[in-house]
């Protein structure tokens, strides 16, 4: 059933444009920042296995995953830059997990110096969690070097698992209560070629949900998977395990599966996203909420979790084209996964807020509007920092995700300055997109080329005849040295919310192609809810010198101040300029209030 | 400076319509299902004071201000009907007081059971409060009678007061955790002319924000009150010291503490207050919160701050007329206070929803989008049941709420159908009121006539010649005989909130008269902020027959179900009647959802 497979790392390279500044500050800067702040707090200090009560800086049972995901971010640098700092710390990791890797192939740092004894016991304890990120990683960096020692260890470690959990059988739960492996063992199948990982994946997958003592929805384990049709619980759990689904059923060309996979992306994407691609409507549990419930200040969305979203879309994007999967993940990629990340590069959130109100949020715990507010300020490393080290690999994984193709064709699901060769065919491309929709593409090889025509796109033009089809691809034939220009007109749109959406009733978003834009305090007057786009109006297309982004000037309206609490209605307005800038872009200045969806006249 | 005086009880009767049906109500069934709850629940039974470990109903310490509160309607109704079952109900009541009441004059049922040395040394513990609630009861009670018992045990127990807080010194607080013993003495005082009560008034109020241990926002103590301009902490402890401010004001002509009173009205008005007339913007600390934040979904609104805020704009009426007095009492009245009554008379809420969204509110505890929301069905008693008996006497006050008079004139207020006498002059009135604007007074005697021109009406007739005073009230010589024929348009009306309240930006309420309108969901289609009101459509004023209230029919629009999560501004729109009823109804059918605030175009 698989349509097209996704490019290896080495067959695409970014070359220039937004998201080639995204790379080069993840390389200078983000990478090393990360770096820093894990060895001031022992994450890599940990891999030692050394830690004895007194010392500081407690190993914690995420930290295994914490340095595998930067070891994965940093085998990705590798292998485009070479770069021999970062090979000689990864070396010297893997060095240390061999170390003190367990003669039966085990490996993790807390249940190695705490309790030993207890491995494999407590499902809530994140082991295949981090056994998961260590694979992606050593996989990573087997592509990137070609050295295979991390492989091989983690591959030994992949065949206890085998054993525990299924030859010997003597692991005490069934399944991990934070998924993650099972995408990772489809990854180490492609890199060994050994079935046995994607045996032991789908046996995961399919055991989920059907032990009596495994059954809650938070870990997405209320029933087997294939009869799931609604995302719930912990949203990273759940776009984990969706992942492992999706790659699952293209490895074994399971139809049940996939279709499962499908039903769950369209109960994410059709009921549960903010606009901004950010999922988690709620901090406790980090978790899916109902349908249609997404309220804004209170918003969970953790920057993991937006990331999740682009990887699961991304998988079904290859599988079977469809622009809807293209869509979600430039949704969240250019909103919701890039406001986790400051512009400078150096600090993150975790939970990403759709609306900054500060009046609410600087109340006493106690008088708070809502339980929970994100952070307003970004910071460089959480107690739980799964964040910061996920971010820049996602930075790093933009060219793997622009194309995918198979034996006749190369579909185009996202734009950006790049070059592309799989072996016999090829793209040249030059854009600046996001802040422009044209995108010259230059053909090496004969073959048909799949334009993602974006689902926000109402207007384009293209220099050859092309069919549109239902997935919302233009399917064109080219040849060797065709130059095909492609042009998406790219105005400021006015979005609406299903008219379910409680919270966004009546009120309206402003993007302009892949970006959702926001008012910022410090830009515009308070409160900016009181703020109203003037929807016959003119938007400016400026650039925000200091952020260097972006910058929208639209026509608008404020009603006039008044000292009375309650009035007549009054159509009485007076005009007010509306300075918008992307929403990834907010929160790098000053603290400030924050607003996406806008009344408007 | 107090230009008029508030009626006794024995000058107004109300004779009919709106409050006649309401008072009514409250003597045959609401005063009797609350006396049936409150024996069943052993705070009858308290006040034999022989509670015993082991025995069911433990006395609680609010509970002698249940009763209380009880004792005070019945009195009211005993003065109106004579009614002989009350009566015995209430001497027994007194009796079993007497009779444990000790020799120095102190009674508190918890202290006299669990720990008598204890006395007068816990700030927070309700003592002077329930002291205060008794002593209203037996003021009430001597008006009503005639019999002087229980006033004489009160001023004895006044007595005590005063010296172990003033005189003597031994209390170990200074001012009472919970306001209301100062309202209360200045009732004593005018029932004895026993001036040492005025003056322990004035006592305890100027002490209040005086004694470093003692400083905090809850309880209105971090600053004296005199300096106070900001309505701040517990709702209800904040409105009985302003009613108190205000007694002790009149009664000893403080101007500047006139002048505070009159701030902390206007701070509470003029920012805090929902259109409902309710307070108490957050559930915790049962209290305000800052200006202009004002989250309907969690709204507190204590049916008992509704009521306080009433008997505060009550007495700031009748010292200074000023219509933004009476209309904040009737906004309160109409729609935050009758709220909290069953329309069958028996059931109650205590916190008052502005929005119900089931959707949110029947999420597990630990998913919600707020930390607390209101019952969304009304229970006939509360574990604190302030609130059953304080509607059971605001009800039977409407008559000395809707005048005040002095030498020359008589001020309305209120519109009811009532007769009113003050010696030498009186009115009798009729009026379909608050369902008709028209109000016929036949007057008694010659003196100066003051009716209130509501803040909302934009359009009256009168049949004399009047002057609109800057107060708000149409001033105009009558003459013994004469028939003054008021009418009030009284047009459906669409009112914004001020620009400043973030929750309400864009979006508009709907009122008639005095009632605030909600849309049910058993009446609407769901989500009720998907309701969209034509500001330019038709409003059809009918009744619910099954309420027996007033419903309007608007026209209105919705906007047509999709099954994408966000699209393009769409200006497409379905024609859509939105059903109203006023506020007060709501939740007296089916638990459904409710909204005031409203999507318009």
């Amino acid at each position: 059933m698989q349509q097209s497979i996704i490019p290896m790392r080495s067959q695409v390279t970014v070359t220039g444009g937004f998201w080639a500044q995204r790379q080069q500050l993840n390389r200078a800067v983000t990478i090393h920042s990360v770096y820093d702040r894990f060895v001031e707090t022992g994450r890599f200090e940990a891999f030692n296995v050394n830690w004895q009560e007194g010392m500081p800086n407690r190993p914690h049972i995420f930290w295994d995953s914490d340095v595998a995901k930067w070891l994965e971010s940093a085998a990705y640098i590798i292998e485009k830059t070479g770069d021999e700092d970062l090979t000689k710390i990864v070396d010297g990791v893997i060095d240390l997990i061999e170390a003190h890797q367990w003669d039966d192939g085990y490996f993790n740092i807390c249940y190695t110096l705490f309790e030993p004894e207890d491995r494999f016991t407590a499902r809530m304890n994140h082991e295949l969690y981090c056994a998961g990120h260590l694979m992606e990683a050593a996989v990573a960096y087997h592509y990137a070097t070609g050295k295979d020692k991390f492989l091989r260890l983690m591959c030994r470690y992949a065949d206890l698992i085998e054993k525990a959990f299924v030859t010997e059988g003597w692991a005490e739960f069934k399944t991990p209560g934070h998924e993650e492996i099972e995408l990772a063992l489809v990854k180490l199948w492609k890199a060994t070629g050994e079935e046995r990982y994607l045996k032991l994946s789908k046996h995961f997958i399919d055991t989920r949900g059907t032990d009596d003592g495994e059954l809650d929805l938070y870990t997405q384990s209320h029933k087997p998977v294939r009869e799931q049709d609604e995302a719930v619980g912990h949203c990273v759990r759940a776009l984990y395990l969706y992942c492992g689904m999706a790659d699952v059923a293209a490895a074994t060309n399971d139809d049940e599966l996939l279709a499962a996979a499908e039903r769950l992306f369209d109960s994410v994407t059709n009921q549960k996203m903010y606009i901004t691609g950010g999922v988690g409507q709620t901090s406790t549990g980090e978790a899916f909420a109902p349908a249609y419930d997404l309220p804004d200040a209170s918003s969970y969305c953790e920057t993991c979790a937006a990331i999740a979203l682009a990887l699961f879309a991304w998988r079904l994007s290859a599988i079977r084209p469809d622009r809807k999967f293209a869509d979600a993940a430039e949704r969240t990629l250019y909103n919701g996964v890039l406001s986790g990340m400051s512009l400078d590069g150096k600090s993150f959130f975790y939970a990403n807020a759709n609306e900054v109100d500060l009046i609410g949020k600087n109340q006493p715990m106690e008088s708070r509007n809502h339980p929970f507010y994100p952070d307003t300020r970004r910071v460089e490393v959480f107690g739980c920092s799964c964040c910061p080290p996920n971010a820049t690999r996602i930075v790093e994984l933009i060219g793997e995700m622009a194309y995918s193709y198979n034996d006749g064709a190369v579909w185009v699901h996202h734009f950006a300055s790049s070059a592309a060769d799989f072996g016999g065919k090829g793209l040249t491309v030059e854009t600046d997109y996001p802040h422009d929709g044209r995108v010259r593409l230059t053909v090496k090889g004969d073959f048909t080329l799949a334009l993602r025509l974006p689902g926000w796109c109402e207007s384009y033009t293209l220099n050859k005849p092309a069919e549109l089809k239902a997935d919302g691809y233009l399917y064109l034939p080219v040849k060797d040295g065709d130059m095909i220009e492609y042009d998406m007109a790219m105005p400021v749109r006015f979005t609406q919310a299903n008219p379910l959406v409680r919270q966004h009733a009546g009120r309206v978003a402003v993007e302009r192609g892949p970006f959702v834009f926001c008012a910022e305090g410090l830009d515009n007057p308070l409160p900016l809810r009181g703020l109203i786009l003037d929807l016959n109006g003119k938007a400016e297309i400026t650039t925000d010198e200091t952020l260097g982004v972006e910058r929208l000037v639209l026509d608008g309206f404020v009603r006039p101040a008044s000292d009375r609490l309650y009035a007549p209605l009054s159509k009485e307005r007076l005009p007010q300029k509306i300075t918008l800038i992307p929403y990834y872009a907010y929160a790098n200045r000053a603290e400030t209030d924050m607003l996406i969806w806008f009344n408007a006249e």
